[in-house]
């Protein structure tokens, strides 16, 4: 397929080439930098631009990798450009795939990547979850055919599914991550470097190949030990904040298991 | 050193073997169930038996693998059963060491090995972080020669640390796992797989070897962005507890960028 690519930032860094390794032919780039689109189409062989009025007004499938926050003040005019079938497709995680038909799209549909990229870091595809939507089956079975060949792991998603996925992520990612940055803070204060946790976690990490997290849950308050709770609730009374979180994630994880 | 073994369950089958690769000598181990002194007396050439008073009353050091549930009505028949100048050793994070002090012990200490052991598992001792304290400068250092033979990860810590640090490896452990499991069970009412946020969560584990988790906060709440924050929040009107959590972790991640 022809494609046209809108943005050139890490999603489209990372996908673009693979795109092009997929078999399909990457027509032109656009960024709002020149520069970045020049360096985006050197690399997928295509013509650069800073301009969407400069792109090809045909292709089969135009692909938005803008962020979250860019894409909605430039889908009218994205649209709007191209005439015949295009297909336009966006890969960004919170914006609903009505984007596209409010701004006049006839055919249009979602390919959303879940992973963190950097521009430096290596991404194995295959391993990458995708997520589809599209607007009609035939442009679901195109999208549905294009994810899969981008990654083994795809699955159709509607917008409201992604909006979930999105809130899932956030306690996934951030805020375990959160909850290692309070154990990194209490160690502190004994003088002892965070690094001393890594092998428990990369053990808690690895198990979830082979277990769901509801079903690997240990500790105090998974066993009920009121006893260790309640003293770490005392250790705690110089940090409330951190005191009222082990309260209600012990309470949290003590009614899960009844 | 000629070292008895008081205890055959998951740390005392992999730090038993350790000691014998040391090149000390495991004279004794005592188990509750002779099957299982038995199966561990055999790996480290030792003597088995089910009764403390069994033992040899002599030897360099005794070390208690006892979980911290079984040591402390166990303690005072151990130190009695010695005659000698053993030093006494326990394996058990959240038991203070003078557990052997008010047990009649003089020269006593602790080696807390922070790792979670199974039986089965295979155990890298050079990465294994051991904490130790001892009762006294002699002892202690004794027990840091020791600690040093067993791993590369060898700091001092004394009762009162050890037990923020099972704190701390609560909120990086225990509280870390709930935050998988809450996102497993929004994932789940939309039919997506726990797995999809798999690739996310072992590139954040991944990145804690580089850098500190205060450092890596990454999302909604530590971007300042009150729009995503509040329509997650309206999300999770259906799960009071959880909405609860994300108002309070977002907060806190919020305050500790300022």
């Amino acid at each position: 397929m022809d494609i046209v690519l809108v943005g050139a930032g890490n999603v489209a860094t990372h996908m673009g080439p693979r795109l092009v390794n997929c078999g399909h032919r990457v027509t032109a780039v656009y960024s709002r930098t020149i520069g970045a689109a020049s360096a985006l189409a050197v690399r997928v062989g295509a013509h650069a631009t800073d301009s969407v009025e400069n792109l090809p007004a045909s292709a089969d499938v135009c692909i938005s990798m803008l962020t979250d926050s860019a894409l909605p003040e430039m889908a009218g005019r994205i649209v709007s450009h191209f005439n015949g079938n295009t297909v336009f497709l966006h890969t960004a995680g919170s914006i609903p795939m009505d984007i596209w038909s409010s701004s006049g799209a006839e055919k249009c549909g979602v390919l959303y990547p879940m992973v963190s990229f950097s521009k430096t870091g290596q991404v194995d595809w295959n391993q990458v979850p995708l997520f589809v939507e599209a607007s009609d089956p035939q442009t679901l079975q195109m999208v549905k055919q294009l994810a899969n060949q981008i990654s083994g792991d795809v699955t159709e998603l509607d917008s409201e599914g992604r909006k979930s996925l999105h809130l899932a992520a956030v306690f996934a990612n951030n805020f375990s991550n959160r909850m290692y940055a309070i154990s990194q803070m209490l160690l502190r204060e004994h003088g002892v470097p965070f690094r001393v946790m890594l092998p428990l976690i990369q053990a808690a990490v690895g198990k979830l190949e082979l277990m769901d997290p509801d079903k690997a849950q240990t500790g105090p308050a998974a066993r009920g030990d009121r006893k260790v709770v309640s003293e770490h609730m005392e250790m705690l009374e110089g940090h409330k904040p951190w005191q009222e979180l082990y309260r209600l994630i012990s309470i949290d994880i003590n009614n899960s298991l009844k």
